[in-house]
C-alpha cells in the first residue's frame, strides 16, 4: 500500500532559483564521478527500483496526470506500463556486457605504418545530462521516461527540467524517482528536478552539463539547440522536434482498400487527441479515391478534443485555420474549435505554389489528392524529413518500389501498410530522423540504443588493467 | 610506370565559382542515390583502387607535397604509406558484414505494452559529405585521407574543399582519386574537389550537403561548426579542432627516469615540426626534476623549423611570444623565429592567475613546474579537454591512481608511460574528445569506426524484404 498523496497540495510552481540550481549542478558533477565507477548491473538495479516505485505510486500519479494533462486515465495507465517496461528494457541494456562496446587491439610491433601499442577502447558516460521533457507523454518521455532512464543506464546523472504542461506531476514523479534511487543506493546528485524556463536555459549553458535531451516543438527545440551549439564549449543536443510523417497511398492500394485505409488513418490522426510525435500529418491519396471524405466522415462524430494545455489548443486552432486558408483547400471536417480536422488540397497546390505544410500538433491532417502517381516523388520532396514515412501499397506495387529509396532518405522509420503511431520499445526501433525530425539523425530516443547518446569512446593506451574503470575491467574479464 | 606530371603546371588556384559548385553538389546528390544501393564490397573495391592509384602516383605527389608543405620527403613518403593503409583499413570495414549494424526484431503479438511489428534496423549512408582537409597531413587527412575514405566506405559521395596550404597537391590528388574511382566504376559525382573559402562555406550551407568533416584550428573549425549549426536544417559537423594534450609526470616517474622523459618529450614536441594534433603542448613536472632544462637542451640544437605555411609560421611566432610573456615564465629554448621553444612556468601561475594556456601549433611546449603533487588535479582542471592525456608514472603510483579518472574525463585517449604523437590506425583507436578537441565527442576521426559519422539508423517496419536496400538484404542473408 502506498500512502495517498494529497496531489492538490503539491507545489506546482516555484521556479528553481539560481542558488538552488547551482547546488543541483554541483551535486550532479560530483555524482558523475561516482557513477563512472559503478557497474551496469548496479545501475540496472536502480532503474528497476525506479520502475517499481513508479508502479507503486500509480494511483497518485494517475490522479495528478489526469487533472493536469486531460489525457484519459486509461491512456495514462497504459503509458505507465510503457514507462515501467522502458525502465526494464534499459536496465537490461545497462547490464549487458556489450554496453561499453569494448574493443581490444593488442600491442603489435609489426603493425603496418608503425608499431601499435596496446589499445583498449570502451564507451564512457559523458557526464551530467539535462533533460527537457515532453508535454504529450507525461510519463514515458518525462521525469521517469526514456531520456532519464537511458542516461542513468549509461552512468550519467540526470537533471530534469519540468514540463510546464504538467509541473505538479513532474514534481511528484521526481519525488518518487529520487526516493527510489536513494533507497537503491544511488549517490546524491544522481537525479534532480528543476522548474522554470530560466532554470532550464541556465542549466543548458552551464559547463557542468555535458549533453542534453529534448522532446517537443520545433520552435522550442531549435531555441535550445541554438543555446547548446553556441556555448563556449558546444555540447551534443539530442532534440526530437517536429514531423509531418507523410503517408503515401498508391493507386493500387486505394483501389483495393480505400475504406480500410481511411479508417486506419482516422484512428491514427485522432489517437491521444492527435498529440503524438508520429501522427501522420499528411496523406497522399489518389484523387477520386474517396479516402479524404471517408476519413473526414470517420472523425466527424468526435467532439472537440481536450488538448494537453491551453497553449497547445491555441496553437491547434491557429494551425487548423492556416490549413483551411491554404488556397484551394477544402475543409472536410473540423477547423473549428479543437475538433478533429481533415483538410484536402489538390496536389497542384503543393507543386505550383509556395505553400509549406507544417506540423499541426493535435487531431488534424491534410490529404493531398494527386492525379498522377508519377508526381509523388516531387510531392514528397515538398515535405521535410520526418520521424516516419509510410506507404500503403499492394505486393510488387511499382509506385511503392519507385518511391522506396526516397522514403528511406526522408525518415528514421519507414512503414509498409501500417500506421506510424504506436512506437515499439525495442532494440531495432529507430525513433529519429534528419532535421527537423531531430537535431541528431544518428541517434534514437527510443529503445536500447538510446543509451548511446550519453556515451563516448575513450581509448586506454598501454593503460594498466587495474586502473581501467571497473566496468571496463568487468567487460574484459567476462 | 606512371607518366610524370609537370607538377609546376598544375593550376593552383582558380576558386570554384558558384555555377561549378552547383554542378558539383547536384552531381553529389545524384550519386548519393546510386551509392545507397551499392554493396560494401563494391565500395571496398573503390577504396583499394584509390589506394593503388595514390601509390602509383607517389613520385609526382611527393614532388608537389615537398615543395608546398616543406615537410621532409621521408615523412611524406611514410604518410603516403599510412594513407594507403587507411584506405585498406576502411575497405575492410566497408566489406564487413557488421558495417550496417543490422538488428532484427521479429513481429511479436505478445510483446509488452503493444504488439510489435517486424522491425529491421540498419545503418544507412547520410548522403553527400563535405570534407575540409588538414594542413598538417597533406595525404592522410587530406583529399585521399581518412574523412574521404570513411565517407566513401559508408556509401556517401564526398566533396573535398582544398586546403589552402597545399592547393596544388590537392588538385593533383583529386585527379588521381577521381580517375581511380571512375576506372573502378564509381558513378559520376561520387567524388569532387572544390577550391576557395567561399566555395567551402557555400557548400556547407547547401541543403544537398548532409554532414561535414573538418580537421584544423579551433578558430576555423568553430566558424564552420557555427555555419553548420545555424543552417535552417542543421547538420552533423565532425570537427577536430585543437588540443593541449597534457602530460603529467609524477614525482616517482621523475625520480626514476627524468632524462628519458625529457628526451621523449623533446622528440614528441619537435616531430614533424611540432605540427601534430596530438603534440603534447603542456607537461607537468616536479620542480627541481630538471625535466624542463633537459627538454630545452635536447631541442636547442635544432634549427628554425620550416613550418607548413607562412601563416602558420606567423601564428607560431606570436604564440611563442605570448608564452614568453606569461608572468613568471622562463624561456629555456626558442621563442625566437620558428625555433623549437620550451617555456617553463611555476604552477602558481596557473592556479593563481587568469592565464589561459592555448595550443601553440608548431614545435613549442610549456613545462609547468609543481611543488606539490596534491595540486595536480586543480592544475589539470585549468587545461581544457584534449584529444589525449598522458601520465608518466611508476607501477602502483598513488599520484597516477588519484588522477586516473580525471584524465579519462578530459580526453579521448589516455596514455600510460608513452607519448601521444603517433596515432595508430586501428579499430580500438579513439581520435576525438570533448570540445575543443572536437565538436563531436562521441565519434572518432581515425580508425574503422570513423565510418559511423556518415551513417544513420533507419528502421524498416513490416517492410517487404525485396524492397530493403541491397546491402541490408545481403547482411540479412549472410
Amino acid at each position: 500500500m502506498t500512502p495517498t498523496v494529497d496531489s492538490a497540495a503539491i507545489d506546482a510552481g516555484a521556479d528553481t532559483d539560481a542558488a538552488a540550481l547551482d547546488g543541483v549542478l554541483a551535486a550532479a558533477a560530483t555524482a558523475a564521478t561516482l557513477l563512472r565507477s559503478t557497474s551496469g548491473t548496479t545501475r540496472a538495479g536502480w532503474l528497476r527500483a525506479v520502475a517499481a516505485a513508479v508502479d507503486a505510486d500509480r494511483t497518485n500519479l494517475l490522479d495528478i496526470a489526469v487533472s493536469e494533462t486531460h489525457l484519459p486515465a486509461a491512456a495514462l495507465d497504459g503509458e505507465i506500463n510503457r514507462t515501467v517496461f522502458q525502465l526494464e528494457h534499459l536496465a537490461q541494456r545497462a547490464e549487458s556486457p556489450t554496453l561499453l562496446d569494448v574493443v581490444v587491439d593488442e600491442a603489435d610491433p609489426e603493425y603496418p605504418v608503425a608499431p601499435r601499442p596496446r589499445l583498449v577502447r570502451a564507451l564512457q558516460p559523458v557526464g551530467p545530462v539535462l533533460v527537457f521533457t515532453a508535454s504529450n507523454f507525461p510519463f514515458a518521455f518525462s521525469v521517469a521516461g526514456n531520456d532519464s532512464a537511458s542516461a542513468l543506464a549509461a552512468g550519467c546523472p540526470v537533471v530534469v527540467k519540468a514540463n510546464p504542461g504538467h509541473v505538479r506531476l513532474s514534481v511528484r514523479t521526481a519525488e518518487v524517482v529520487d526516493a527510489a534511487l536513494t533507497r537503491a543506493g544511488a549517490p546524491p546528485g544522481t537525479f534532480a528536478h528543476v522548474v522554470g524556463v530560466e532554470a532550464g536555459a541556465t542549466a543548458l549553458r552551464d559547463p557542468r552539463i555535458k549533453a542534453c535531451g529534448f522532446t517537443g516543438s520545433v520552435r522550442g527545440g531549435r531555441a535550445l539547440f541554438d543555446i547548446a551549439s553556441s556555448r563556449p564549449d558546444p555540447i551534443p543536443f539530442y532534440g526530437e522536434l517536429g514531423s509531418l510523417n507523410p503517408v503515401v497511398v498508391t493507386p493500387a492500394a486505394a483501389a483495393a482498400r480505400a475504406a480500410d485505409i481511411a479508417a486506419g488513418f482516422a484512428a491514427s490522426i485522432t489517437g491521444r487527441g492527435g498529440q503524438l510525435c508520429t501522427k501522420p500529418g499528411v496523406l497522399f491519396a489518389p484523387a477520386g479515391s474517396g479516402i479524404a471524405a471517408a476519413t473526414a466522415a470517420a472523425v466527424q462524430p468526435a467532439p472537440a478534443a481536450d488538448l494537453l494545455t491551453e497553449r497547445i489548443a491555441d496553437a491547434f486552432r491557429s494551425g487548423t485555420r492556416r490549413l483551411a486558408e491554404i488556397p484551394g483547400a477544402t475543409v472536410l471536417a473540423g477547423a473549428d474549435s479543437t475538433k478533429p480536422t481533415v483538410v484536402s488540397i489538390p496536389a497542384s497546390v503543393l507543386t505550383k505554389s509556395g505553400v509549406e505544410l507544417e506540423e499541426c500538433f493535435g487531431p488534424a491532417a491534410v490529404v493531398v489528392e494527386y492525379d498522377d502517381a508519377a508526381n509523388l516523388s516531387v510531392l514528397l520532396n515538398r515535405i521535410g524529413p520526418s520521424l516516419t514515412a509510410t506507404v500503403h501499397a499492394e505486393p510488387g506495387d511499382p509506385v511503392a518500389i519507385a518511391l522506396s529509396d526516397q522514403l528511406v532518405v526522408s525518415a528514421g522509420r519507414v512503414i509498409w501498410n501500417g500506421w506510424p503511431t504506436g512506437v515499439s520499445v525495442s532494440r531495432a526501433m529507430q525513433h529519429g530522423g534528419p532535421y527537423p525530425a531531430t537535431t541528431s539523425p544518428g541517434f534514437s530516443s527510443i529503445g536500447a540504443d538510446s543509451v548511446n547518446r550519453w556515451l563516448r569512446p575513450v581509448t586506454f593506451q598501454n593503460w594498466p588493467d587495474d586502473l581501467l574503470p571497473a566496468a571496463v575491467r568487468e567487460a574484459l574479464a567476462g
